[in-house]
C-alpha cells in the first residue's frame, strides 16, 4: 500500500547527528560500534512473520566484515493504549474499507509508542550467521531399532555435561530458587522456575521438575517402575504451583520433550495459554498421557515409534541422513 | 523508556483533517463510521504479547454504544529492509547498550514502514466482546467413561451441520480446489487447501484431508479397521504434496485434532515450521503416532484417556463442570 502522507515525519536534525549514538549509558565507544543508517543488507537470514522478528545479514559502510541486524516488533504496552498514545490525534490513518459495523485501516502511531527492538552484531562470525539463519527442520520417525542403533550410541558418545543439574540436586546451586523439594532418592524431584521465566507473570509461568534418579535419559526409558515417581511429580507439582502461584491444575500444561535438550529426566510445567517454545505435537508429550500409556502397556515406550524434529545442522541429522532416513533440502527447493 | 525526540513527527495538518477518512475506496459514509482519535478505551479485552495483537473495548466520543479496536503489529516486509526503509537515515535510534560486538537499541523507523493493522467494530455486541476477550482455558482428561457419558451425548445432541463437507465429497462445491482425490468409498479421501492458506506460500502450507466414510467422528472411534484408510491418507497425501508443492514429507506435520472443530474425520497437513493454530501437544495427535498406537494395540483409542482443552464459555465445559471435573476461575484468581 502507499500513503502520500507517510513520509511526512519531520527531520529536524542532520542525519549524522540524529544517528550519533551518544554515550549516555556510560559505555565506552569502541571500534565495533556501528550505525544503523550505514547498514547495507545483503541477505534476509530469517523472517518470522508470526512473532514479527527479522534477522538481516549485511555490511556496514566503511567497515570490513559482515554484521547482523535483528529487528523485532514490540508487544503493545497497556499504558500506550490511550489518547496520548495510539488514540492520539497525531496518529495518522489510512483507510482500507468501512463495511457496516466493521472498519479496516492502517494506522501510523506517534513514533514514541511504535519503537522496534533492534540488536546489532558486528563483526558477526559464521556461528552467529548460523544461529540467526532459518534452519531447515525435518521430522524423523524413531523406531525402537533406530533408537538403539542410531540415537543411543550418539547420546553416549556426545556425553553432555550434567554437572549443573547435579549441583541443583545436591544443594550446591540455585537453592534459593527451589519451589518444591521431595528428597527421596528414588521417587523425589526438585521443582524450580525455568530460567526463561521471570518468576512472577502468570501468563508466562514456566517451571521445571528435575528428578533425583540419575539414570533416566528420556521418556524412551520409562516403564511401570517409574509410575510412582511420575505421579509424585504430577500431583506434588500441581499442588506446589497452586499453593505458591494460585494457578489451578486444570490450567497447567505438564509435559516432556522428545528429544529433550539434556538427557536427565525433567518435566516442564507451563501455563496452558503460554505459547512456550517446543510445545508442538511433534515435540511434547503430556505427562498424563505418558502415565496412561505405561498403565495401558508397561513397555509402551520400548515399542512405540517416537517422532522428533531435527535441524540439518545437528550431528544427529547427519547420522540419520547417512543411514538413508532423511534427505537434506536442496537450495532450489528452499527458494521455491 | 523515554526519548526526547520521539514526539517530533511533524503534524502538518489540523488533527480533524488528518483523521478524516476520505471515501477513496468508494464506500459510502455511514453512521457507524468512527474515528480512532475519538476512541476512549475502557478495558483491554486481550493482549497477545507473542503475536503482538491487542483488543480494546471502549466508547467513541459523541456516539452511544460500545466499540472494539483491534491493533496488530505487522510482520516485516522484505522490501522495507533497505536504505529507503528501516535503514534510512531518517530512522531514529535510542541506544540501550553497546557491549563488545553486541549493540542493543530501540529504533523509530519512518512511519510508512511501521504501520499498525487496525480494525474497528462499532457498535459492538456482547457476542463481539466475548469473541475478542481472553477466554479462560482448561485442560480436561477425558477417560473412555467420560467420553461415553458426557462428550458423546453432547455431540449427538448438538448435531453439527456437515453439509459443507458432503458438498465437497459429492463434487458440489470447491471442485476446482481439490489437490488429490481418492474416490474409494471406504478408504478414499479428498485433499483440499485449508481456507486459512493462500495456496501458494510454502511457509504457511496447510491442507486438509477429508475422509469419504461418513460415520467416523474423531480419533476416539479409530481401530485396526481404519488402518488402510489412515495409511492411504498418509502416503498419498505426502506424495500429492511433494508433486504439487515440492515439499518433502519429512517437512510435513500430519495430524488430527482432539476435540476436532467438526466431527467428520479429517487430517491436517502443515509445513513443519508453520506455527498453525492448535498444533500444541494438548490438542494435536500426529497421524504416524495414531497409526502406530493402533498397530501396537487395536483398541488403544477405546482405552486411552485423551486430554482436550476447552474454554469456559463452551457448552461442553458446563457439562464437565456440572459433573465436578473442572472449576471456573474466579475473577480474583485471574487478576493475580
Amino acid at each position: 500500500m502507499s500513503d502520500g502522507n507517510c513520509q511526512s515525519n519531520a527531520v529536524e536534525t542532520p542525519c549524522a547527528k540524529k544517528f550519533k549514538i551518544d554515550d549516555q549509558n556510560g559505555n565506552g565507544v569502541n571500534e565495533n560500534q556501528v550505525e544503523l543508517k550505514n547498514f547495507v543488507p545483503t541477505k534476509i537470514l530469517n523472517n518470522n512473520t508470526s512473532k514479527k522478528i527479522v534477522s538481516v545479514l549485511g555490511n556496514f559502510e566503511e567497515k570490513s566484515g559482515v554484521g547482523i541486524v535483528i529487528l523485532e516488533k514490540k508487544a503493545f504496552k497497556e499504558q500506550d493504549l490511550s489518547s496520548e498514545g495510539y488514540f492520539s490525534c497525531d496518529t495518522k490513518v489510512h483507510p482500507f474499507f468501512q463495511n457496516d459495523i466493521y472498519g479496516n485501516f492502517e494506522c501510523y502511531p506517534i513514533s514514541s509508542v511504535n519503537g522496534v527492538k533492534t540488536t546489532t552484531i558486528f563483526p558477526a562470525t559464521e556461528k552467529h550467521i548460523s544461529k540467526y539463519t532459518k534452519q531447515e527442520v525435518h521430522l524423523i520417525l524413531e523406531t525402537p531399532t533406530c533408537y538403539n542403533t542410531l540415537t543411543l550410541p550418539h547420546l553416549q558418545k556426545e556425553q553432555f555435561t550434567l554437572q549443573w543439574v547435579y549441583n541443583i540436586l545436591e544443594g550446591k546451586s540455585e537453592q534459593d530458587r527451589i519451589v518444591y523439594n521431595n528428597t527421596c532418592e528414588t521417587n523425589g524431584f526438585v521443582l524450580v522456575p525455568d530460567l526463561k521465566w521471570d518468576g512472577l507473570t502468570k501468563e508466562t509461568l514456566y517451571l521445571l521438575a528435575i528428578v533425583r534418579q540419575r539414570d533416566i535419559k528420556s521418556i524412551r526409558e520409562l516403564d511401570e517402575r517409574h509410575l510412582p515417581l511420575l505421579k509424585n511429580i504430577r500431583d506434588e507439582g500441581k499442588k506446589a504451583i497452586l499453593d505458591k502461584y494460585n494457578l489451578p491444575s486444570s490450567q497447567l500444561r505438564i509435559y516432556l520433550h522428545y528429544q529433550p535438550s539434556f538427557y536427565h529426566l525433567h518435566i516442564h510445567f507451563t501455563y496452558i495459554q503460554h505459547e512456550a517454545p517446543g510445545i508442538y505435537a511433534e515435540k511434547s508429550h503430556l505427562l498424563d498421557t505418558v502415565i496412561n500409556n505405561i498403565e495401558i502397556m508397561n513397555d509402551y515406550y520400548k515399542k512405540v515409534t517416537l517422532p522428533f524434529t531435527i535441524r540439518e545442522m545437528d550431528t544427529l541429522f547427519n547420522i540419520y541422513e547417512t543411514n538413508g532416513y532423511v534427505k537434506k533440502i536442496k537450495a532450489d527447493v528452499i527458494d521455491k
